[in-house]
């Protein structure tokens, strides 16, 4: 049934009883009100050899990331990261520098992002590294953005670029495969970064708040463009319509696509990992979009009854599938 | 190196940045001021093979167990358990209907505890079970209790007995290894709920609140007594005298023990995961105490030149060790 299927089979009679529980399950953090400002509460669980392969993930981008993409889903609410709190469990073949390593990631993504790390849990394993944050972060309550505010008309706007972390994944996987004592990474240098050292966008939200833009529904992009607009839409109530020719996808990533015989569009539609951010706005927020550096608009809300649409290049109507691979039957 | 030494050498010069950080690493809970009441989070991760051993714990009782040493870690600080997330990896041994027994055990804990589970993460893994629990809850600005307030004379305190959940453990190790078709635990079935289910002291919590008494310093016993005493002192610059005949021990696994041929003195010591409660408090509230059910004064604190020590039957002084399982030379 799918981890969103699971987890919403496991929880979907929990009824709140705490008063400062103002969203429990199904968003990309809980929301939490214990005062003046509302608390957002997000936790990541990462495990060897199913989210990261440390034959070619260095232990100080490995911890860098795990930080990063917690930070990332309070940023998708449009709330500031504050707190977060790391459990390791480590196995034998583990030394002190690779967890020194492991950590001093997870400290330099605290400096840049202005997180503190407040507390944790170090144990033993009996196989591979397991990794898990929780993330606190505040919002102010007229500010908090949900998934499922997304209206009619609303144009859907996506940061930075798609595919690209999924092809530095590719990059990786295809250099360990051909073995070589050097690895062929000359010129792919931004696709390496995109999936070992991920940024969450802070940007975008200075950009939109200096714009005075605020988003009516929002995700960030960890499992692909398809799978969160899937969400969103229904969250929300409604469909959408996005178009192949407005997807931003970085020259490199087309190129090494090109090169290994993959659809990028395929990819940017379903690779994952990019943690941009996608959000929903008002159409008369339009015009306040156009200074907001690294954002595009991909396409507009429509009736439920329509569906959830990709218009390709030559007009063809394709419905978006989560995580499907399948959409142009690649 | 250990666990507690690990962690504070990977924190040791840690600098929070956000003014909500009140209290970073180093107590049962970090603790964050977000407006009106003070904020608490603690962690754990729980590895099959290291923490549990599916051969003979239920998973409803795991489940139940993995929220309940959170809630204890918040008692611990005098403050409500509010919220918590469940990150869970999962291998394909799981069944849907294994995972629902896990959850049924975290929710009926949430239930009795009146804890909202708000959140997670459910991921595959390559082996075995992985269980993240994170729990926030709050507290009173005045009522926290650290680990650093113990004062010269203070008197310690323990809820409950000491070295039952070990005793649980050694009985379950033992029918598991003599592999009879019916495992043997006529009259031992509190040992086996000890070990399986343990309970968080919330109840002596609203004692001690009820008499009017704040400890100066507490912690839960999830390492054993000795492990953390010496916390306690350590982090208050004190020493401490403990009576061996002062220890609280249950019949049924004093019993055990004898049968088995081990110390339950050593057991008491450094057996681990009671969750049971021990603070110190001011000797001015002797009386208040003694209302209070199931609740033993063992010590006292004292000058840090006389360092931990626990006074045998006999007079004999002996310096408390951490985990040592040599403190009687067993």
């Amino acid at each position: 049934m799918g981890e969103f299927g699971l987890i919403k089979h496991l929880t979907k009679d929990l009824k709140p009883v705490q008063p400062s529980t103002k969203k429990g399950v199904g968003d990309d953090c809980a929301v939490m009100d214990f005062g003046t400002k509302k608390v957002l509460m997000t936790t990541d669980m990462l495990l060897e050899g199913i989210h990261f392969n440390l034959e070619y993930v260095p232990l100080k981008h490995l911890g860098y990331k795990a930080a990063v993409v917690n930070f990332s889903d309070i940023y998708a609410m449009n709330g500031t990261p504050t707190q977060i709190t790391v459990s390791l469990g480590i196995s034998k073949r583990f030394s002190l520098e690779d967890i020194e390593a492991l950590y001093s990631g997870i400290r330099l993504a605290c400096e840049r992002y202005g997180v503190d790390l407040v507390g944790g849990d170090t144990c033993a394993s009996m196989t591979g590294l397991a990794i898990s944050i929780t993330c606190l972060g505040t919002a102010n309550a007229k500010d908090i953005v949900y998934r499922n505010g997304a209206k009619l008309n609303d144009l859907i706007c996506v940061s930075g670029n798609l595919g690209t972390a999924y092809m530095g994944l590719q990059l990786l996987e295809r250099e360990r495969l051909a073995n070589a004592e050097q690895p062929d990474f000359a010129g792919k240098e931004y696709l390496l970064e995109r999936q070992l050292k991920p940024e969450a966008r802070r940007d975008i939200l200075e950009g939109l708040h200096k714009a005075g833009v605020k988003p009516t529904a929002m995700m960030d992009v960890s499992d692909g463009l398809s799978s969160e607009l899937l969400h969103i839409c229904s969250q929300s109530g409604v469909g959408c319509c996005i178009y192949e020719d407005k997807l931003p996808i970085d020259f490199e990533a087309a190129a090494l696509a090109e090169e290994m015989n993959l659809n990028i569009v395929t990819c940017a539609l379903n690779g994952g990992e990019d943690y941009e951010l996608l959000f929903t706005c008002s159409l008369d927020d339009y015009e306040k979009l156009i200074p907001v550096e690294d954002l595009y608009i991909i396409g507009h809300i429509t009736k439920p009854e329509y569906g959830c649409n990709l218009i390709g290049r030559n007009g063809e109507e394709l419905p978006l599938k989560a995580q499907g691979w399948n959409a142009f039957g690649n």
